[in-house]
């Protein structure tokens, strides 16, 4: 059974791991990231990867990090965090460990775990959604990845579902990210707590007092009350995530559409006004089978995970 | 080198083609379409390929028609025009041909000959999309066209750019149809008519002078002369498209955009609006290579060259 | 007891009554409107006033036009239908009866009727909407007309209730009148029509199968039937309608809103969703008395008995 | 020449002054506010009163305080930061000091005297837009203050500019306080900062750095020195005001509008946008005069003007 050792490569750790063909992940190994030296970043990705490779018998190597990257999977085009914007990392790693190596997005990668092993298993067709900070994800059809001409395919966080809205650093008004992640829900807090505070006076209570602190986990835990303030924070969330993704299922039609990333703790708090939004405007309903949306958390290791499978793909 | 016979199956004609590897067409047939009867139908598609297929050496068989297929492209699931939801249509051809067939959506079939033959030659991630008395199109991602997991993808058409805006026959409101197809652009001009009818009246001139005639072309005809209120109509149509289209490749990041259909006849007057809207709208713009929209005009016979060269894919 | 005789002055007809202090109307007279000569517009006024003088002991005459009016209620500033623009009214029918004569917006004084004499009657501070083919009003504050600097005032119809909606004959997009009119109400059954034909059958049939015949009137029909299509057109009317009366009464505070004009006699199938609209959208709602929105139908009487009255006031 | 008293009842202070008919101010006397206690409020101001009265021939004297008032100006029917509701202030008052005393929102009394003795100076029609920490306003028609039925008139602030938009202390979404007011565009600046830090990064550097301390007064100081972030701040800030200064006039028809407030500081900076998007939102706005937009800043004693001249009003 071929195994792959995946790498998460991010601004402070660097983890390794061996994963199996079921996406099982048998052994793992960690390092600080010297984020500042190109060479310090190879060099410790090699030696993760060498000193797993010399317990187990592993045919490639799939590096996942922030960036866009090439479509040979071997050049990073464009590094978010790391100081390494063209850097031949596949060449590079390749070179340190005689082994294949690909170089691929970490979202992507955490997303390819999610639908090869998670909430996706056993589908071809897969829409994975990350709710963080900000809105990520991952494209599946028929059952390949979808990178994009130029590795920038998948900014789903960036379509825009609210013309005019708030500002967003894509330089965008109103995009998904800015209405649908982590962040936009602590944002919907604020200003409930801005100009409504009596109303929202829970969940400034749940964020130390400070209104300037709200964040979405505090909306979360006062909607987890049932605090009705917390739960209309949850419930322009839900109205914007299930228009943006009955959008895309009009463009994708997926067979599931999978929810990971932070904010999916909250559970059907956070499903049950997806789901609402996501029926009501999903183009055609009446017609096609229904598209489920579960949420899956394979948890801090789907970024090695799928970059491990990632690298066993052609 | 591969031959392949495309057939084209609309509500009124059925027409065939033999199309060479380089989507030339070599020879052409065509008959009237026996709508109500189903096995007429069958019969009719077979004796044109039949009739093409002693003149050529051809392998396969396409057949495009409308409706959502089956992902082993051998079933029409849900048929838009005919009388043939549910018949096993590559089946039944092949019984009656001796040949390989396929059956694919027809809008998925001209997109496939735009992209592959016309506006989007050479690139492998291409977004074809048709504009005409609605919005379709076709997406092609890694050289592979997308059908979705039902067979209900690429219906770019359906994705809301009008928070709540025009109803829609699919049932929501705001479609980039209901705003971006030829049909929008006579229903702007029809609503400038009915509420400034001094402003529209090179319009209505054009209509014969019936507000309730007012169409597209009637549009484009006073927009060619520079009128301002057909300007106008198009500014809004191009803005409408530029949001869709940028939201599009904030999931796809295609290599180009091909528009196509009746619509693309304005030339510049369509193409101007839509890459000013386009350019303000696109996620990240300054950090992506520029992504072109261009206008192909394959013709009539995209939908038979798609479907003969469909054929011959995996 | 003071009696005014009131003027009504149409495009086609003018009538004239004699309307005592508690809008009663003792007598009328009506001719044709000889609207393109000036000179016998104002023989026509005075000869019907003169008429019913005769008969009656009246003490001043009051002009109700369409067009915006000096604010010494003397001149026609700008005539809306008739060729008067900039004509002394108020004196050249003075010098033709000896009497005290006004003139007034018709609008304006169709709706001082309404607030005195209908469903205003006893309020002091009273909004008068007008639903016909367009969305007039009159504001009544302190009892008194508002009728501002420039005659301009209670343009109600003109307040933003769509941001870049549908264009408007003033000039601006997304006005009250293009949602909330009679003639909106036509507008919203043929969107349905031209989009969603199964689902608008109903409202097409009582149009005469044309779809281009629709009015407000074959909606009212329709809805009168629980057509769940002509229902949806009314919610969306309402819907608009309700939000701009809560913006009125944020600027206006009324003791009572009073529709009148031919949509309100589609009675509780328009108060039902303009009230729960209205209710959704009032500012500070908890905090204030409840302002009741009623129906109310003078008839056609209600131009000529406000002209009359508004000439008793000072 | 008749010389009145007005008193200004702040939650912290309360400031009386002599005012002659030009609304010149010839005496102040100030105190602390006794928030907490109903009797000492009266007695204070009752003695700021009687000690100015010992000096000056008044013959009336007018309480501005925040909360609506009675039509009769006796009662304070809800007072919004003092414990008074219910309250027969005008009895109290003149009990204790012999004189005619009338009770006036502050709000309607700081507008009275922009529109008499400020910006409006001389005409009868005037609407007054206070844009502090929120919107407020004051509404002049045929040179009588507009209180409404129940005192809630001239709400400006909370007329609806975005549907759906940020929440709002009155209970609703997208109110004019919400976007243009001085709190609004510190919003506008920390929703910069917030998504596109790099963009808005002079506006933090001018809150001390600190995102959370981002006011109005950081983005006027910096859009003073033409940071485009503060402008872009601006602009939406003008957009919105444009947008409801339009609506109203639809309503109002005012001569002027006088701008007041802490805002209008910013001169030209405010006024450039919101004159542009006024201009561009007035409804039949080539078929009528002109309406000015000034600013006027009679400052602080604006509300002690305005109640000592409306006590002399009937």
């Amino acid at each position: 059974m071929a195994l792959s050792i995946g790498v998460d490569v991010g601004g402070t750790k660097i983890a390794a791991g061996v994963v199996d063909e079921e996406g099982n992940v048998l052994a793992t190994a960690r390092r600080d990231s010297p984020a500042t030296n190109r060479e310090s970043i190879f060099a410790t990705i090699a030696d993760l990867a060498n000193e797993l490779a010399a317990q187990y018998d592993v045919e490639s190597i799939g590096v996942g990090a922030a960036g866009f990257t090439s479509s040979d999977r071997n050049t990073m085009v464009y590094g978010t965090n790391l100081d390494w914007t063209g850097a031949r990392i596949a060449d590079e790693i390749a070179a340190r460990t005689g082994k294949k190596v690909v170089v691929e997005n970490d979202a992507n990668a955490a997303g390819w775990a999610e639908a090869r092993f998670g909430g996706g298993k056993g589908a071809r067709n897969v829409l994975v959604v990350t709710l963080g900070t900000g809105v990520g994800g991952a494209v599946i059809i028929d059952g390949h990845l979808v990178r994009g001409a130029a590795g920038f395919a998948a900014e789903i966080g960036h379509i825009n579902v609210v013309p005019d809205g708030r500002p967003c650093g894509c330089g965008q008004r109103g995009c998904l990210e800015r209405y649908g992640s982590g962040t936009a829900l602590g944002v919907n807090g604020w200003e409930l707590a801005k100009f409504q505070p009596d109303y929202a006076a829970r969940i400034i209570e749940l964020s130390g007092g400070d209104q300037n602190k709200i964040s979405g986990k505090a909306v979360t835990a006062a909607a987890r009350e049932g605090d009705p303030a917390a739960l209309e924070c949850y419930a322009r969330l839900g109205s914007a995530l299930g228009l943006g993704l009955a959008d895309l299922c009009a463009v994708l039609d997926p067979e599931v559409i999978v929810l990971t990333g932070g904010l999916t703790e909250a559970g059907d708090i956070l499903l049950d006004p997806v789901r609402a939004s996501f029926a009501e405007h999903l183009t055609a309903r009446a017609h096609r089978p229904e598209i489920p949306i579960v949420i899956s958390t394979s948890g801090q290791e789907a970024g090695l995970i799928g970059a491990a499978d990632l690298a066993r793909q052609d």
